[in-house]
């Protein structure tokens, strides 16, 4: 807890933290694509072993997939909740880091779910590193609405919201746990997870609308 | 449409999604030049076999050189149109994800058309790839256009500039389908298709002049 | 010294060398995971078998984590360095320039080490190229502080901070030379010198709290 | 000219045109670095091996560090450009992407001229590229001090900056034909251009003081 208070200390500029993370996110994504391998051909000039060869990729395909649409989501979060903060301070930027330290490593696990889609172990750590990366995002927002919340932009995100947002990490870790017995099916909750984050981000935000100055948004 | 609306709540910072945009453009670009593979000399010193294989990987160049040249108009319109944004939102934000998951995805298709120039799935692909990242940005413009405008920086772009945003993505299917009887006429549609944005971009935007105040421009 | 003064001539803005530098810092830890290879396996599907692989990995990912905190901490002190200067000039442009050379240096001796985790010469080698990071950061700073500071962010950092500073570069050294007699002892000093900075960063900080507007953070 | 007077219409924003263009510098001399391979060792654990291996790959450390200061010497330039421009048109977009452009080239004839430094004509192409790169940014700077010039913050750069910013692209031509006769010759004409950019530097922009508000830097 000292150790707490003293990182506490000295502001820092939220615009330096959100231009870092938004780099690592769009670096993130944009990784995704080198994970998917040119195939190699015998003959090189054939559609028909070219289209056979893609689609025997097409795990690494919908690893791809899953991946950008969580970071994204990741994203959009964290956006949304460092648009709540009034200033920065070392707390902050730390745990921003380790949750970018796991958002960074998320090109592993996809490139090993892609390249093993029947491996139990290789989708069960895929669910793993996501469970993790939402609980310390979790974390990230916990800081910021207990010390650091702009009093005009939100209110309390009240309980429902709270009990909600144990839903990702626990779908995450059913997906881990189901990829021992069938790793399809786990394949199924990752996709699964983040479509039931886009339809109820909305819905989820509706309470806390921030009211930037438009001048402010060029 | 429920889903629409839902989405539609909740304030978002136009600033941090250019800046992700930005990123993943800039990286997109960049990571381009990665396809084009030193190649393997047997004899090390020799400047007429290093010229032989660099001629040989000719297609890789030219798949690079469209492939940039297409990304950065994408850029260009994304500014433009972001710009004529009064705010964004949760739909904005997701539409804009879904355009860039496709701009991602551009340096595979490249890579694949440089490598196999006279595969017709290959050279297909890459026109269908760019076709659908046109639609996506179409329909990013369409709701900034419907629902976002800023009202002091744009007037109603006129049934002209509806029906020739339609050349694109029309041209890049044109081009997929000749990949099929000739991959070099296709080669020459994408390479057309750039320069015919690029000649146009100037007169499209006419009506439209944006006039920021210089000091927010530094 | 004349080449100093001239150097010293021209103002630049700081918030395009705070842009380029973020992004620089933001691919050098999204790099890292580019060295964490998926390993090849002989029965895809079997979980004992990667579960082996990965463990054969371990000083990999030691390396990647130790790097990824290594580089948060230089990001986050300059980003405190630089939020303290008035203005930029072509002195401290260059400055930033060789820092970021040796910051974006850092992925190649991680890959070595972790590698190549029992190589005295690997190992060492991480430690050397840490220590000239820490030094061209001081040099950075010491010259931030001696003529560009804004006499109303910061006071005299103090002898003992001067004296503090010099902790970071002789504990890489002391890995470094470590790693001759024993490579583990110096993965000890190059996990625990991190964890260092981070718990002492607010405490170092504390007497030159800056105090940006709200407003600019958004 | 119809063409340039068609482009010159409609204003964009300067800050997202140095967003993507700081967004591509800082990834290609990050990406730079990946162009050092670790090296496969027969024994592991072997120093003097791996000191070997370091030693016989010396010329792709030279390729690097030289691209890496050429990339910072175009940033600095870049960044002082734009920081003149009163505005952005689509013309300034357009040329500004046919820059990144080859600069986004730099790593291919990089890692070319690293791996067979030997080889004339490979280190002759890096020297091509490096001086169409100058060009095209000479082209740049002219465009801006001849339309979008802020009158505030400058006045006639004068013949003799005119012709002295021709030694950039001359030089890198002189070695650039030097690698047809002796590629070590080329690598030290090289190594000297941006040393004399960077002395220079300071001298050559002294007459046009920029200002910027202090407050705005932050």
């Amino acid at each position: 807890m000292r150790l707490l208070q003293r990182l506490a200390q000295g502001y820092l500029r939220l615009n330096r933290i959100e231009a870092f993370s938004d780099g690592v996110f769009a670096i993130v994504v944009t990784l995704l694509v080198l994970e998917l391998k040119v195939p190699e051909l015998r003959d090189a000039d054939s559609a028909r072993e070219l289209s056979q060869r893609l689609r025997e990729h097409l795990p690494s395909f919908l690893s791809w997939l899953i991946s950008f649409l969580i970071v994204c989501r990741f994203w959009l979060n964290h956006h949304y909740v460092l648009g709540l903060a009034r200033h920065a301070n070392y707390v902050l930027a730390w745990l921003n880091s380790f949750f970018l330290l796991f958002q960074s490593f998320i090109p592993f696990p996809t490139a090993l779910m892609g390249k093993y889609p029947m491996n139990p172990l290789a989708v069960s750590l895929f669910g793993v590193v996501m469970a993790i990366n939402t609980v310390l995002f979790m974390m990230l927002r916990a800081y910021v609405f207990g010390y650091l919340l702009d009093p005009e932009l939100a209110d309390d995100p009240g309980p429902l919201l709270k009990i909600r947002s144990w839903v990702g990490p626990l779908s995450f870790l059913v997906g881990a746990a189901a990829a021992w017995l069938s790793p399809p099916a786990a394949f199924l909750v990752y996709v699964i997870t983040p479509l039931f984050f886009i339809t109820l981000s909305g819905h989820t935000v509706s309470s806390h609308t921030v009211n930037p100055e438009p001048s402010a948004d060029l």
